[in-house]
């Protein structure tokens, strides 16, 4: 957590998140107005926080991760612009501050090793939104093109099929031996880290708070870290880079 | 900065890095050994670094962003690997923990709105270490899956045409409206963030510190904020999520 955040969840009039985040700020916490919902409630939770800024409160809207990465900061500015609220610095404005943080894609990396030291791809596999064939031309496209592909929402308890359906599909452009990552819950209590080669992902080890990370064609494993290179040069001299 | 980069940053007993970014830790340095380079010489400070951690001392190094994003952490795992240094958390073994920060691509995108909310692609425009053809595929497919587009290295003093010539891919592949982002040196004091549209994009605009955002073809503009919704699902209800 960055110093600014802290400041301005420790300085809001009312904070508004998922039970589970709000217990992490819980010692930041003093007299402040706590809006807590269920993990669904997200536009819920948006509206309600929205409300009270407008009302001239000043809100804390706590998410994990970073909130611009598939998170809540474009959930504010598409319900401002749903109920037209003016977003600016003017005196009739709202004044929207998006604080950026560690997104899961980078706690998870770290973990592993350097996964993401070359271009990579973030895609999510959830289809609640967005529809699956759209998501699995991100797929192709992404294996197709070599970049290091981390995948958000793996699986959830009625999304059982897509990180298979994800596999099979890089099967057919990558080598069974890709080194691919499984972090869930990174820098949390229940942290676990799997890594396994392409081959053998079992589908059933990821969850909802699981990052998946496939090497490219380059990424290596030393000593249980999963490494992408830095460069395609095959003679590239590290001592005169 | 997180608590735990702090945290180590004053503990280590050698601190490696850029002369800038070791400035900015100034603060935290009381007694430690700075080995601090010029900017090209990153396989010197990362190969002096692990010669004193190899040497016994507690080392950190020092770099902005994420370590895990087009920086050092891939680096010290590959020089590791050149001299056969052990990784691992056994007698024998180099401990190498590696923490997480802030990447420029959430920096930025926290600074325009919130352009990354759906899947999107990271892509560095230096030629240096990667061959072109391979850079100019990967613009193809991403602008192909329309992922938002994260360009790292847009510009240098010697690379001038690179950010153009993506600008074109796109263009056969996007409307000329859709919005772009650039922003240099995000939460610095020499911060600078330019919205304009990719059919008016000036490269001349970038340089080695900017990080340019290429929205996908649903992201828009509201009040002075890049915005890329979460679905792609038109009639979604907002209200049922």
């Amino acid at each position: 957590m960055s110093g600014r955040a802290r400041e301005v969840v420790a300085s809001a009039e009312v904070i508004s998140g998922y039970a589970t985040y709000i217990d992490l700020v819980r010692p930041l916490i003093t007299g402040q107005t706590v809006i807590s919902t269920g993990m669904t409630k997200e536009v819920d939770r948006v509206s309600r926080a929205l409300e009270a800024a407008c009302a001239g409160s000043t809100c804390a809207l706590v998410c994990s991760g970073d909130p611009g990465v598939y998170a809540m900061a474009g959930l504010v500015f598409e319900l401002c612009r749903e109920n037209a609220v003016p977003v600016g610095s003017g005196p009739e404005d709202l004044f929207v501050e998006v604080i950026p943080g560690i997104p899961a894609l980078c706690a998870g990396a770290a973990l592993l090793g350097a996964p993401l030291m070359h271009d990579f791809a973030a895609i999510s596999l959830s289809d609640l939104l967005t529809p699956w064939p759209v998501i699995e031309k991100r797929i192709q496209m992404a294996a197709q093109a070599d970049f290091v592909i981390a995948f958000y929402n793996p699986r959830s308890k009625k999304r059982t099929w897509q990180l298979d359906a994800a596999r099979q599909i890089l099967l057919s452009h990558r080598a069974p031996e890709t080194p691919v990552g499984l972090v869930t819950s990174a820098m949390r209590s229940n942290e676990a880290v799997v890594l396994c080669r392409l081959g053998d992902l079992d589908a059933a080890r990821a969850d909802m708070q699981t990052t998946v990370f496939v090497g490219n064609s380059r990424t290596f494993v030393y000593h249980d870290r999963m490494v992408t290179p830095r460069g395609y040069k095959d003679k590239y001299d590290l001592k005169t880079d």
